[in-house]
C-alpha cells in the first residue's frame, strides 16, 4: 500500500525537497509512500490569487482568508476522505511519536500549512476534524519545515522502509524514555573508552545497563519526561500508555 | 552581516532545498545569511569512506564514528570558532524559542545532524560545547530537517528577513504562551462572524481580548507552558524570564 502525503501549501516546490533524497527519497521511488503538494493559490478566485488579507483588529502580517482555506480543504478531503488532516500551527498540540505511529499506520495524511501570521481561526470551527499540531516550541516561517519533519518521521516507520525491522523498537520516546547512549568501534579513543559492560557479551548486563542509562539521562535531561513515565508507570496497566499520553486533554 | 550556517551531514543536497525558496530563499540571495554543508564522509580515512560501524553491546542500527565526527567537527570549529555547535539527537534538550533569538543574534551557527543510531555518545565528553538539541520528541530519520526547521526559525529573525520589523514580536512562545487566535475577512464567513470586539476599533479592549485568549488558550492547550508562565510571572521581576527557560539543569 502507498502512504499517501497531501500538503496544502504557498510553496509546493519544497516538496519533496529533502525527502527526496535518502532513506525516504529511496521509499518514494518504490511507491511506499507518495507526495501530492497542492497550491493553495490555486483555490482562490480573484484574478490576483489573493490567499491572504489584514488581521481583524489590526496588527502585523497576514492571515490566511476561510474562504479560500476552505475551498483547498474540500478539495483535499474530498480526494482522501479517510485520512487525518494535521493543521501546522505553534498554537496547536505538540506531535508525538505515538501519532506518528498510529498516522503511519494509515493510509496518509493530509496537511495544511500556514504562511503569514497564519489561519483565520474559523476554519478550524468549521472543519473541527482538523487537528492543529505544533513540532517545536519555536517559530518558524511556515508549516512546510515542520511538514517535512512530521512526513520524514512518518515515512521511515512505513513497512519496508528502515533496513532493519527492529530499528525502530528501541529508540527514544517509544517508551517515554529518551534512548540509552551509543558507541561503536574504535574500543579507545583518545583516551576514551567505550564502557566496559558493553563488551561484557552478557546481554542481560548489557540491556541492565542501557535501561539504568535510559532512565538516568530521562531524569537528568527531560524531567518533564520522566514525570509522565513515571505516573503512567504507577497506574494500574492499562495497555494505552502513549494513547494517554496522546489525546489527554 | 552574513548569518554563517555550516552544516556537517551525510546529506548535503539536503541543504539549503526548502530554505532555497520564499522568505530564506531571498534572504540567502541577498547575503543576509550562507549555507555550507559539509559531507561528513570527506572526514573518514579509509577507502571505503567508513562513517559508521555496528553499536557496541549489540543491537540494530550503525554508530557515527567518534573519530570521523571529531575530524568534521576540527574542521568546523576551526573555520568558525565562535559559532555555538547543535548536534540534533533525540536525547537533547528541546529547542526554544528563546534559544533561537540567542542563536540568530549571533554570527551564525553549526549544527551536526546524525543518521542511523546516533553519534558515538564519546564525542560529546571530548567537545562538552556541543549542545544536544532536540526538536519534537518524535523520532526523525536523521537530523536533516530538524535542522533545517531550527535553520528557518533562525533566519525569519536576522534583521531585515521579515517584512514587518514586528511580526516577530507578538507570537507564539515570545511571552511563554501561545498566541491569540487571528481572523480576517470576510466579516461573516458561512454564518461564522469574526468576533465583536476586533471591529470596535477600541484598541485597548483588542489588546485586552487578544491577552485574554492568549491566556485561555495556553491554559487549555498547553497546560505545560501555562505552568512555567505562572511560575516565572509569580517570581520577583528577574529580567531573565527566557535565559531562566532555556538554561535550566
Amino acid at each position: 500500500m502507498t502512504f499517501a502525503a497531501t500538503i496544502l501549501t504557498l510553496y509546493p516546490e519544497m516538496f519533496p525537497g529533502p525527502l527526496g533524497v535518502s532513506l525516504a527519497g529511496r521509499a518514494l521511488e518504490q511507491g511506499k509512500w507518495s507526495c501530492e503538494a497542492v497550491q493553495l493559490r490555486d483555490f482562490a478566485t480573484d484574478k490576483h490569487r489573493t490567499v491572504d488579507d489584514t488581521p481583524a483588529g489590526g496588527g502585523a502580517g497576514m492571515v490566511l482568508k476561510p474562504d479560500v482555506l476552505s475551498r483547498a480543504l474540500d478539495h483535499a478531503i474530498g480526494s482522501r476522505p479517510d485520512a487525518p488532516v494535521l493543521a501546522m500551527t505553534p498554537r496547536g498540540r505538540p506531535i508525538t511519536q505515538a501519532r506518528i505511529r498510529q498516522i503511519a499506520s494509515g493510509g496518509g495524511v493530509t496537511i495544511l500549512c500556514g504562511r503569514f501570521e497564519g489561519f483565520d481561526e474559523r476554519i478550524f470551527e468549521a472543519y473541527p476534524q482538523i487537528e492543529q499540531v505544533s513540532l517545536a516550541d519555536i517559530v518558524l516561517s511556515g508549516g512546510e519545515p515542520a511538514a517535512l519533519a512530521i512526513l520524514d518521521a512518518c515515512i521511515r516507520l512505513l513497512p519496508g522502509v528502515m533496513g532493519a525491522p527492529d530499528s525502530g523498537a528501541e529508540e527514544s520516546f517509544e517508551e517515554g524514555l529518551l534512548e540509552y547512549p551509543h558507541y561503536t568501534r574504535p574500543q579507545e579513543w583518545e583516551g576514551r573508552t567505550i564502557p566496559e559492560v558493553l563488551r561484557s557479551g552478557d546481554h542481560a548486563k548489557i540491556a541492565a545497563w542501557r535501561k539504568q542509562r535510559s532512565e538516568d539521562d530521562t531524569r537528568l535531561r527531560r524531567p518533564d519526561l520522566w514525570e509522565r513515565h513515571r505516573d503512567v508507570r504507577d497506574q494500574p496497566a492499562s495497555g494505552a500508555r502513549h494513547e494517554q499520553k496522546d489525546q489527554g486533554t
